[in-house]
């Protein structure tokens, strides 16, 4: 049991190995099973095997080759338009397009998806969580036809693990944990917080590999630009009036 | 293993039996294991054990009992506070004062959050979400004394389990699952997948209790209205600007 959970890594790479319809389905039960607010489920998971949408989701994932290797792509989205729908057929009156119902719906949606992904290490199974889905919102409520009322907050590839990768480092429980209530970090402490993640050989590549003089460098400059995090943020909140969720 | 995931339900109420620091840090370890955008870790996990500050964190959650009797209450926040703070010190401008890192951040946070939960119930632990933390979200943020850059997304009690209550009812998988593409809700489907939800006695029941004549009724007029959700999104988005993520 303990396995799932310190022996982890994100998988990548895929074997051939299918995965069945009825394992599949399991995992998904699993997921559903999780908590949600108001017992509402104001979420849906779009399951994508067909190789011709895939395809035109791989541009959404910057073609990761995770999207077209993997037999199984799992599209989680914040969805209020089944939850509105049944309310227009009760005589009852939403007020779900705003933005507290995204936020809830949205977190929602996370918890189905770490379910579902716990669920399949459990059985095995490797899974990979694509971040880029929220880049590139716009796209995939196109290539997935995601009414109003729905937007895809995270997706996830699965399949049979075909490598084992090393596992990554974190920062020490210090870093992430307050006691009571938040204390602020020094300068000094977070020298000490990131001492380690700084020291090791992987990172000290990683920053020459890039042309950079510190590893923060890397994620500012190369990997997560405020240019590349501000064009993303316009699509994302016209994604969210578009969907109505921010009347 | 199957126990967490088709066997579980929220606790409530919880016993007098301590959660020690030992096993709550294994869960903490476990949880910063999970998944994160860009291993940044951009999230952070407040531990109330303290009397006094559970009880300023009480009406922030409608004083909600679980507050209280919980041994540990267990606020995940976005954070990018930390890893801003290690950018500066690094010579590096940080780009993530925008809506989509806090997106990122969010979900994040929840992936480590579901994660703690699993791993909890994993050890016969109980949990609880409480949905509240992002209608009080500027409360929580002056109770906690969150910095700029720290915004609370959900909270999660915890205590070894003094309850067994029903399992809570799901719809059918079909209601939340799409193949390959979304397929919309015809008002014939949203009758089928409804159905079973409306027919259940405690429901029922529950529509009488609130003096309503739909189920939907008892949502949109009494637990999730459009007043509140309204009043929230003005504070939530408030906040976001506050904490510095709408610049």
């Amino acid at each position: 049991m303990n396995d799932i959970f310190t022996n982890r890594r994100s998988i990548r790479k895929y074997s051939n190995n299918p995965v069945s319809e009825e394992l599949l389905d399991s995992l998904l039960e699993k997921a559903c099973r999780a908590s949600n607010t108001g017992n509402m489920q104001t979420y849906s998971i779009v399951v994508t095997r067909d190789e011709a949408i895939k395809k035109a989701l791989s541009p959404c994932h910057f073609n990761q080759p995770m999207v077209m290797s993997a037999p199984v792509v799992l599209t989680f989205c914040a969805d209020y338009n089944r939850f509105k729908k049944w309310c227009l057929l009760r005589d009852a009156e939403p007020g779900y397009d705003n933005f507290m119902s995204f936020l809830g719906a949205t977190i929602d949606a996370v918890i189905a998806a770490q379910t579902l992904c716990m669920a399949a290490e459990a059985e095995g199974l490797g899974i990979c969580y694509l971040g880029t889905t929220i880049y590139t919102a716009d796209k995939i409520i196109e290539t997935l036809q995601l009414p109003k009322g729905v937007v895809p907050i995270t997706t996830v590839t699965l399949g049979f693990p075909n490598e084992t990768p090393e596992q990554s480092d974190r920062l020490p429980l210090e870093a992430i944990v307050h006691k009571d209530i938040y204390s602020d970090y020094t300068d000094k402490l977070i020298d000490e917080l990131y001492s380690e993640k700084e020291a090791r050989e992987d990172m000290k590549r990683f920053v020459a590999e890039n042309g950079k003089t510190t590893l923060a460098q890397v994620f500012t400059d190369v990997r997560y630009t405020k240019k590349d995090n501000e064009y993303c943020s316009e699509v994302l909140l016209r994604v969210l009036r578009e969907q109505g969720f921010l009347e």
